[in-house]
C-alpha cells in the first residue's frame, strides 16, 4: 500500500453514534460474565506504529526488532494482540527497509490478521498510513473498515486484553478522535487541558510500559522467562508412589511454591500430554523410571514439535536418570551423556531445549534428600534461565 | 540519633557564600584534567531517604532491601556514593523496625563512612532527620557540618560519580536549597515554576532511573550480571602458544567481541594476579594444562578470598580440562568431578562459584574447533548468567 500523506485525516471513531450504541463488554465473548444481551460489537482494528529508529537504545537495531529470547519484541506485542479475537485486522507501519525483515517475522512466527503498510517519516504520519488502509476506500483493500481504532505502540509488548477493552469501552462513550494507549504521557494532558475535547485516562497495569531503553529489553526478557516458567509437567512412568520420582516431584512443589507442578503418564497414554501443551506448559521434566534410553525423550520431543508450541518460546525438557552410583558404570553413563549431546543439537533446531540430569541415588536417606534437593535446584535454574548455551549437558545432582 | 522532627529546618548550602567560590570540580581528585588551581573543594555529604515501604514492588519486601544477585538493593546504591571519595559522610534514613537489618548490611558489605538515623513518617521527615544528623549541633555526633548536601534516593544504584559533581557544582552556582537527584520530576518543575528560586535541571544518565517495579529490579540486576562480567581472565600454566589452551583464548576473544580477555600465568608468579584482581575482574578461567588436580584452583580461590572481591559480586571461576576421550578411563575424570562438586559447594560459602568444563579434544582439526567453540559457549553462559544453581557441575564441550 502506498502512502498519500497529503490525503484529509480519518475520523477514527466516525461510526460510534450514539444510536449504535456498541457496548465493549460485548466485544469479549470469552467472558461471558461481563456480556450484556443483545448488544452489538463494534469492528476493532489496531494500528502499530514501528517505524522508530531507537536511538535512546544504544544499539544499531531498531528496539521493536531486538531480539528478547531471541524473538524480536515486535512479535511479543503483535502475539498480545492477537489473543484479543475482537480485533479484527492489525496494521503495522514498518520503514521500507525493514519491510522484508516483518514479512519474515510474520512468516516465521506464523503471525495471523496482519497489514504492513510503509511507516511515515514521524509517528503520526505512520498512523495516518495505518489508518488510510483501514478507511476502505483503496481499491486493493482486502480490510474492512473497523469503527474503533486503537493505536498501540510496536514496543509496548504486555498489553493485556481487559486494557485493551477499557480502550473501547472509553473510546465510545468519550468519542476521543485520537485515542492513543500512550496513558498518562503529555498528549493526553494536552488533550484534556486546551484540547476542550472529551478524554478519558484509562488505567493501564505496571506492564503496560514502553521499551526505551536496554534497561527494559532486560527487563522484558526477564518478565517473559519468568511468565513461561510458571508451570512445570513432571512426565514419569511410574505410578509406583513410593518411587523416588514421586518423591523427586515433592521437593520440586516444596522448593519452588510459586509455581505449578503437575505430573503426567508418558507419551503413549497420549490424551493428557496433549492437553497440557494446549494450556501453554514450556517446561518438561522427563523421569526416566523403567528405561535408560531416549525412547520417551523422542516421543515427548515429537508431540513438543507437533504442538507448535516452541515456535514462540523455547520449550526446556530435562531427562532425568537417577543413578546408583555404586552399582552402574560409569562408561555406559556416559555412552548416555554423548547420546544426549547429539540429540540435543538436533531438537535445539527446533528451540526445544534439552538437558540431561542425573540424580544420585544413596541408600543413606539424609543424603538422598540433598541429592534430590540439589536436583531440584538444578531443573528450577535450567527452566528459569532457558539458556541455550547449556543444551545437551549432563548435570548431577 | 533520636529525630526531632518539630526543629526548624536546616538550610542545605548556608556556607557556599559567594567568598568562599568552591568548585565543583576541584571535588574530583581522580580527575587531574578537571581540576583548576587553587580553589577549595566544599565538604560534602548524601542523605538517602530508605524509609519507603515499596507497595508498587508487589512484594512485601520494601524494594531498597529486595535482593539484585543476592545482595540487598541498597548495598549497591552505598557501594556507588562510597567510590566517590569526596563524599566524606552519607547519612542513611531507615525505619526503625529496619534498623538492625541496615546494621547488619553494612557490616556484611563492609560499608564505610555510613550513619544511620530513623527515618520519617514521609520522604521529607526522613532526609530532615538525615539533615540534623549533619547539623552539626548534635551533641553526641561524629559528623562534621557539610557544605552541600547530596539528597539521593536508596533506590537509584547507579549513579555516577560525574553526575554527582554536575549536581554539587549546581547547588554551589544555582544555590538551591533543597537539591535533589530526581531530575525532571514535578518536585523541580514546580520549583522552577511558582518557587521564585534558582533552579537547574542537571543531564543525568538513562542508568540513573528509580528501581520501582519488579521489572526494574530485573533490570538491575542484568546490568548488573553484564557490568561485571565484562572482563575475564584466563590462568593458564603454559607458555607455548602453539598449546589448545591458547587456542581456547583466540576462541574466546573472537566471540565474546565485546568482553576483555586476558591471559595470566598462574598464582605461583603471584603479582599479575594481584594486579588484575585489583581490576575488579569478577570472572576466572582456570585452564589446567600440565596439571589435572586442584591445587591451581585452590591457589586462586585463596588468592580471590584475600582479594575480598567476592563480598560485593559473586566470583566465577571455571576450572577447564582438555580430555582426549579415547584415552583417560573416564572413571577418573568422574574422580575429579565428585572433587570439584565437594569443594565448589565449600567455595560457595565464600561466594565463589566454582564450574568443572571438559574440552573434548578430537585430533579433527575441523571437531575440535567445534569443541572450543562450544567451551567458549558454555564459559560465556556461566560468567553471563552467574547461577549458583549449577556450582560444581563438570560440563562438556
Amino acid at each position: 500500500m502506498e502512502p498519500r500523506p497529503a490525503a484529509p485525516r480519518p475520523r477514527l471513531c466516525d461510526s460510534l453514534g450514539a444510536d449504535q450504541t456498541p457496548s465493549a463488554s460485548t466485544l469479549n465473548a470469552a467472558r461471558a460474565e461481563a456480556r450484556p444481551a443483545g448488544r452489538r460489537a463494534p469492528a476493532v482494528a489496531a494500528v502499530l506504529p514501528a517505524g522508530g529508529s531507537g536511538e535512546r537504545m544504544g544499539v544499531p537495531t531498531p528496539k521493536q526488532f531486538c531480539p528478547v529470547l531471541e524473538r524480536p519484541l515486535i512479535s511479543y506485542t503483535l502475539q498480545a494482540l492477537e489473543r484479543v479475537c475482537w480485533i479484527k485486522d492489525i496494521v503495522v507501519a514498518v520503514t521500507g527497509e525493514n519491510m522484508e525483515a516483518m514479512k519474515g517475522i510474520i512468516q516465521k512466527y506464523q503471525h495471523q490478521r496482519i497489514s504492513l503498510v510503509e511507516a511515515g517519516v514521524t509517528r503520526h504520519r505512520s498512523i495516518f498510513n495505518g489508518l488510510k488502509a483501514l478507511a476502505g476506500d483503496q481499491p486493493d483493500s482486502k480490510l474492512s473498515k473497523p469503527e474503533v481504532v486503537i493505536i498501540h505502540d510496536a514496543v509496548r509488548p504486555f498489553v493485556e486484553e481487559d486494557v485493551l477493552l477499557k480502550v473501547v469501552t472509553a473510546a465510545k462513550e468519550y468519542g476521543c478522535s485520537d485515542y492513543d494507549l500512550e496513558f498518562g504521557t503529555e498528549c493526553l494532558q494536552l488533550a484534556l487541558k486546551y484540547g476542550h475535547i472529551k478524554a478519558k485516562l484509562v488505567e493501564g497495569s505496571p506492564d503496560l510500559w514502553k521499551v526505551t531503553y536496554k534497561r527494559d529489553l532486560y527487563a522484558a526478557e526477564s518478565i517473559i522467562k519468568e511468565r513461561i516458567s510458571q508451570h512445570i509437567c513432571l512426565v514419569m512412568d511410574t505410578k509406583d508412589e513410593n518411587h523416588v520420582g514421586h518423591r523427586l516431584e515433592e521437593v520440586l512443589k516444596d522448593e519452588l511454591n510459586h509455581v505449578k507442578v503437575t505430573s503426567r503418564l508418558p507419551c503413549h497414554t497420549g490424551r493428557d500430554l496433549d492437553q497440557i501443551m494446549s494450556e501453554q506448559c514450556y517446561s518438561y521434566v522427563c523421569v526416566n523410571v523403567m528405561t535408560s534410553d531416549f525412547e520417551e525423550i523422542r516421543k515427548l520431543v515429537d508431540m513438543l514439535e507437533e504442538s507448535n508450541l516452541s515456535i514462540l518460546y523455547p520449550v526446556v525438557v530435562i531427562s532425568v536418570y537417577f543413578l546408583d552410583y555404586k552399582s552402574v558404570p560409569f562408561d555406559q553413563k556416559m555412552e548416555n551423556l554423548m547420546q544426549i549431546r547429539e540429540y540435543a543439537k538436533e531438537v535445539k533446531k527446533r528451540n526445544i531445549l534439552l538437558c540431561g540430569l542425573l540424580i544420585y541415588y544413596p541408600q543413606d536417606e539424609h543424603k538422598l534428600q540433598e541429592s534430590l534437593r540439589q536436583g531440584a535446584t538444578i531443573i528450577a535454574t535450567l527452566i528459569k534461565e532457558r539458556n541455550s548455551g547449556l543444551v545437551g549437558q549432563l548435570l548431577v545432582a
